[in-house]
């Protein structure tokens, strides 16, 4: 359903062309600081509208609190959040309410909920919800900072276009000097080429995030069912256009030998590491000391301007359809907050887990 | 933790060297069939011993029922079912106990659990617990056939020798005439050489898996966290060795524009088709009607006889590891069985949970 | 933490002095009315203001709808209901934040939140939070109605007067005839006098709500952990103030013997039934088909204008504490469209539930 | 269902007649010590037949550790405890299957799971699945009892016969020198006779529990739907027979002014406390730091000798039926472990919430 969690637990509400966008975030340890200022920062990096490579509607996205906070801290009670949404533009869906967008729920939304679904934008199943997941991702960040966790997501590929490896200090820096958060300048500038063509031929196109997280203690992740991998995998597959993730060396590493895959263990200066990290950090579902790192693979827009076959949900008559609304030529970039969120939250939800498995340690 | 599913619960318990695994189903309607034949025979396809392409520990793995079955039909009690453990052969774990295996558990388990955690055999993080997946499913699958609902998997890929697309009906009768459940002959000979050649050089190798939901319902999957990818890829991934999980044309399907990879719709006998199927059978989270597909990416076992470097996790001196055990020169073939195991429980969740919101339909 | 119910589970945030109270409801199948006016209506049941008997807050709680409804309707996405808190006199709470007032959470709180909750009118522990239980609780009577089950809570006892037994036919009549929701009007009076009384001296007092389910099918409840009792009991609970509960012939039962309290069979045109309902219409924590009768005891309010001792929290000193503020002298009348509210809640979790387990029969 | 709690989450499973009474418990901190012997007493205290006031029933009832324990040690695994039962009469329950017996589940239970229930001695209904609740109350004992936490039951009341008034020593050293876990002497004796009496009558009677807390720290229970009140009832009610519970000054309280009721602060040695205990050690639901009370009212057991009037589930016949079975006079005295073992259970999983919410303090 719609709450995720078991110590850090959201429960989000809220449609693309409602009244808002909410989210209620329940676990929040007391005394947190809370600082709008950074939670709006983070909102702001998914914002439409910012450049000529997103979708042109504008929303100043505000961040209001609700519950949960006094005097700019956590009080230990649920924290709502929400946006108010202001430029909606609902008419054209009136137009196409009967006529399924390929690649979107629409189809299959009108049949489970025997057509009360609000299809308008896409209604609940819109990419705006992620915006929730930012909010309530920017306190998970908070907590993670005070440990010194640092989630990191940035563009890996759009098209076939492939960033090259870069150290994360490169990647830190060069992400903030482009469009697309991508760590690599040069591949940046080829992308925002690739992006503005397929915007020019009211196309779209797909790409990889790449996400990797930072100082991540040992032991994260429990058995079975809240192993890392589940945990951020369930994740991840909740952020619409999301179509495949991989830990480690992922499906490169299913061709290979367990020799070349594993990672074997060396001491250095006293510490036990590896020289690999095809693992991506988790062994057994469990961090493992080293970075870990997934990829995840963003399907193109499904909303485009090219015309393309439909069919009348009611009339049951085949039709053209030409979306006109205003979409992303490329949902990757402002996907990357969006996938640091959910991480985040992932992460902070199995670390309280861990502290309660640590107690007589 | 270990209990997972909202309508159809599963809690696994058990250990690779300890008295038995086992599970624990709650939620199962009163009046199914319970056919410990049926549950064995599936069991029986994951069975370590079959033959030279697998581990040679010999289990008999005998299903035996504990509760919430009489007169052969579930009672609307929880159902329990444990397979004790026999051919428990601890003593070379003894002897490795503070040898962290590459690419196991056993480094970050060891931290995790301040050294509590049971090392003999993985412990709970043993591939062995999958047994548990595979027995719950058995049951999920009484229930899915009752609805013509197919869960299909098959060996896709081991390490670079790829299967070739065959049709579903080929599929199903070829994978039961190879060892490693391939739905292509042709492809299976060469994959049984290179497993055989890999079990020789003492290596092991991995491989994908494909799996395939057939007359799948609209409307399965709900918005954001219990969506259908999510759902099954929290399941998948808690099966040891997996690494990732793409849902239809996934991370190809990145790489394309929004033109190539939306799937139109069209009219046919009145129904409302799509010629491809790209987006695997989701929409938006939900089942959309077509075939769902999705491929994972196995890595290879970890154990291998090969000389590895570890460091002795209480002495903190390096070591050089030879796995003497007996392990699977590829895991790939006997997870087949426990990936459409752990599909099916996600399945009937979600089917039971469709039932819940078709109630005013 | 503050989200209850398996399908139809409710998240509820806000404090007594901050913007707003909030529920989340999630689970509601789609295509339910969503009628405004008639959450209004129940929402006005435990308005505050409304006459000389209770707290002189003037809140015009005003519901208004945040996601979830289009075109009047459940879509089957969360639904939010928000009531903006105005009447907000949070001055004299500065005053006494550290002056823990005898019978309410401030003191445990204190401690609990190391000094971080919202003290002001008891934060999220304020009895405003019931709110969110009675607009969730009103959307829950629409589905309750839909299946004709009734839920009716009435005042039983105030202080040491009693209700006499009265049909449910007068006593749906006279509950609406006097200003605490009893059944029985001479009490009533004599129940009105002795509130009237106990405001005049500054003092308050408790009482007993008796709460009756009528039309409920056999076989509501799940063994152990969600039985009807169990069920009820976690929710009512919930609404400060109470602190007892008992079903059927309860602790007086408890002084029978098996021949007196047992409920024998008879059959009664060609239906078996009971002749008593000792057993309060659950038997093993299932419906029996009788009406379902419980009872709750709710303690004298806290807030009493008598002076009291105290100690300051953070001088360690004792104090003489005078409350001003605005509150009930007897909570029971206002506690009554609650209790309706909680348990209208866990029958239709229950009532879902069911459906569920029916499904092959 | 069948599985309860947050942090320590316990799964039930097993029947009165089936093979087993079994649980999991999900979520216990490696490295606490898992003594069979002190499991064995924990359960030896609920065993029937231990003299001439409990059913005859002769059960070995021997625990056996199946799971999660290595070295006599919490692994972090779950942990699973399994008791088969082997004194199974099930004959008489085939002649009176369709027979329901009065005050039991037999009636609901059939309907409910449309005859698929396993009605052998009253299969999951039965008051023999508290045996799993004791089993794993034995191993959160363990945990509170590292923290000086004490939970303490006794038997109150037997028909209409009340135990005097004792402090919690006394209580302590007479509660072993009777059958009944009694702590007033002189009332165990008249108890005594008194459930004689019933037994020779082929009656029963019920009686009342009460249970207190010592040395709960201030800050347990969370606000809303898992403050202590809530987690306890739910746990209590799931417990067969129980009917009633109040907290505190309870029902009584209900009848008295808020200046009579609340308990004020005072200053002793530097320390807060009340001179009374009118809120049995609850304030909003969080423990204040004085001791946890509360009382919970047994039905007397339905099964019975006399006979009684029921009616043939299948052939719609009125009948007479008498009971045969061995039955407990009074089921009072074996509910007191029992009621031990459930709050146990709930003070830990409340416990270790604490501990996450206190991670910042």
């Amino acid at each position: 359903m719609n709450t995720w969690g078991k110590n850090f637990k959201i429960t989000v509400f809220g449609e693309s062309h409602g009244r808002c966008v909410g989210v209620v975030i329940d676990g929040c340890p007391p005394g947190i600081e809370i600082d709008l200022v950074k939670i709006q920062k983070e909102v702001d990096k998914r914002k439409p509208g910012q450049n000529l490579l997103t979708s042109s509607r504008k929303e100043e996205d505000k961040v209001e609190i609700f519950s949960g906070v006094f005097n700019n801290r956590s009080t230990g009670a649920p924290i709502c959040l929400i946006v108010f949404n202001h430029d909606v533009d609902s008419a054209k869906y009136e137009k196409i309410k009967n006529l399924p967008r390929p690649g979107h729920a629409d189809f299959p939304a009108f049949f489970k909920y025997h057509g009360f679904n609000d299809y308008r934008g896409g209604g609940i199943f819109s990419g705006r919800l992620t915006l929730a997941f930012v909010m309530a991702g920017a306190i998970a960040q908070n907590i993670l900072e005070r440990e010194k966790i640092k989630v990191l997501a940035y563009t890996k590929q759009i098209g076939k276009i492939k960033a090259g490896e870069k150290s994360i200090k490169d990647i830190l820096k060069n992400r903030e000097e482009n469009l697309i958060n991508c760590g690599d300048l040069e591949a940046a500038r080829k992308m925002e080429k690739l992006i503005m063509k397929v915007k020019k031929e009211k196309d779209s196109v797909g790409g990889v995030i790449e996400c990797c997280i930072l100082n991540l203690p040992i032991g994260l992740g429990e058995p079975l069912f809240d192993n890392l991998e589940s945990k951020i995998a369930q994740g991840i597959f909740s952020i619409p256009a999301i179509k495949g993730i991989e830990f480690g060396s992922g499906f490169f590493g299913a061709t290979l030998k367990g020799s070349e895959n594993n990672d074997q263990f060396y001491l250095r200066k006293g510490r036990i590491v590896t020289k690999t990290n095809n693992a991506g950090g988790i062994l057994g579902g469990i961090s493992n000391g080293a970075p870990l790192v997934f990829r995840v693979a963003v399907k193109p827009t499904p909303s485009i301007g090219k015309p393309q076959h439909t069919v009348d949900l009611v009339k049951k008559k085949a039709r053209i359809l030409q979306i006109e609304g205003r979409h992303d030529p490329c949902i990757v970039p402002r996907a990357v907050p969006v996938v640091e969120a959910i991480t985040s939250l992932a992460i902070v939800d199995l670390w309280l887990e861990k502290k309660i498995k640590d107690i007589y340690a």
